[in-house]
């Protein structure tokens, strides 16, 4: 049953993720009917008009029925009235996941809605995406070789965190499992800080005297930095304050790293700057390496098949 | 005068920067025999057998000895010691000039090596680079549409200017005058914070227990920001101490702002992030209209040549 196209697949919020893995289970042949749900009744027309749903649903109780999977993408701030708009229309056999970039944060919101955490709530988190946003933005390719990371809780059912790892597989993603908190922690670090970093570069460049110049003679480098600065300042401001505690911690641990680095400047302390710049070099070739190394066996793999 | 090729060119330093302006340069037929000059003989060696210079030394005053350009590609920590070692072998004719990332310093050792600044020296600095150092890495179309910023002083010829702005011109840049201070501080807030910002980050994270999950499960917008962190550790030393007044006032500008944010994300101010998150995201996306504008006009010129 696992290994089963989805007969009906229910995406609710069909933007740049919700509309890309609709595409991605379509073109594996992993799924019969999409059903699309959504606030925006336009941005439903376009997926229609796309072919990237089959149908469209403005009420998420009609949207949910007799769906085999419902995948929730919509900003992780729109959670929880999604979750309880769902609540008493879902079948007890219908497996429901998010997409959000938190998770401690949704699983509360599942919590609250649902009274208790379904046993057939798997909290997912897909590591793909661009700085685009909308349904005209989704491609079938988004998620090929990219991590998913879920997080179910002791309760949850195997066979449903079994169904959604297949189900990502089918995209093309390598899917883990992870504790809720440690989930945060690890995005706060890779993920949410340099969004906030970025942000806020761009934002005291774009307030100062000389922005014009400053961005005219701006590198490729700046241009490579400050492109998640052009993400969906709605989208972030939820993961921001979602994820609020673990990127509070990043944050002062950042600021007191920069300190230091300032310090040393002020004192003209270059062994320091050597040092952090080398050790920061070496971590990030390495890092480099190690995800080359990785696309490198994805695609050998995928050539043998 | 001006539009005939230079006939010996000497580059001091033949690394990604020197290198790919001499192939530029020959590759334009914009010069005739190139010197190339550097303290590391398998470095020089290997430029000699790649075909980037015609004659290599060691000896910086050999090196200058009846060129009518020279160019010094080096790092910004060691202009003073290249110029205190050719003070008195360039014939009053050759025009010397620089790439160095910073200009106030470059023009203070300058004044320091030759008594005064020299009214043949034009301090420059092309806006161009990878992540990649070394000959290897040279390529002639490095600052193909690239912005290359002259800093001359009031005592430096006019006719050295337009020569050494024919040169960057030859390789295919767009050539600037600034005043140095401004120069500076423009570059302090460009590039040089968003250098210290990247490196910091990584070092930050790769001195954290969860490192190697947290590199594992970075995505592209990670690998993006950070690519400049694999820049040369000397080079960027070099750069933020000879920068020092300029980017730490850029790095406590930032610092405050970061510190807002966290303030905001601590009393739940989601109005705060989303206005800050939205102003960058404008000011980002208004930058690429205008460099991809300024691209397409570019490339529409030559397609018209």
């Amino acid at each position: 049953m696992t290994d089963a196209p989805i007969q009906r697949l229910c995406v609710i919020g069909v933007g740049l993720i919700g509309g890309s893995l609709a595409r991605a289970l379509r073109a594996a042949g992993a799924c019969g009917e999409i059903v699309g749900c959504g606030r925006d009744a336009q941005q439903l027309q376009k997926a229609l008009a796309l072919g990237v749903i089959d149908r469209a649903e403005i009420d998420i109780g009609r949207a949910v029925q007799g769906a085999d999977v419902v995948v929730v993408a919509v900003p992780v701030g729109a959670m929880a009235q999604v979750f309880t708009a769902m609540a008493h229309h879902l079948s007890p056999s219908t497996i429901v996941t998010d997409v959000g970039s938190t998770k401690g944060d949704v699983v509360r919101a599942a919590q609250s809605a649902f009274g208790n955490l379904p046993p057939t709530f798997v909290p997912g988190h897909p590591i793909a995406g661009t700085e685009q946003s909308g349904v005209e933005a989704s491609f079938a390719e988004l998620f090929r070789n990219r991590k998913v990371i879920l997080t179910p809780a002791s309760n949850t059912h195997a066979w449903a965190v079994s169904r959604v790892t297949w189900m990502w597989e089918q995209a093309g993603a390598q899917v883990s499992e992870m504790d809720t908190q440690h989930h945060d922690e690890i995005l706060a670090a890779s993920s949410h800080l340099p969004h906030v970093l970025a942000y806020t570069l761009v934002h005291t460049l774009a307030g100062m005297q000389d922005s014009d110049e400053i961005f005219k003679y701006a590198a490729g480098g700046f241009r490579d930095f400050t492109r998640i600065a052009s993400s969906d300042p709605q989208m972030w401001h939820d993961i921001c304050l979602a994820n609020r505690d673990a990127l509070l911690t990043m944050l002062r641990r950042y600021s007191g790293e920069l300190q230091q680095i300032a310090e040393a400047l002020q004192h003209g302390d270059g062994s320091y700057l050597r040092a952090v710049f080398a050790q920061a070099k070496q971590a990030r070739d390495g890092y480099t390496q190690t995800i080359e190394a990785s696309a490198d066996a994805q695609s050998s793999r995928s050539d043998n098949q």
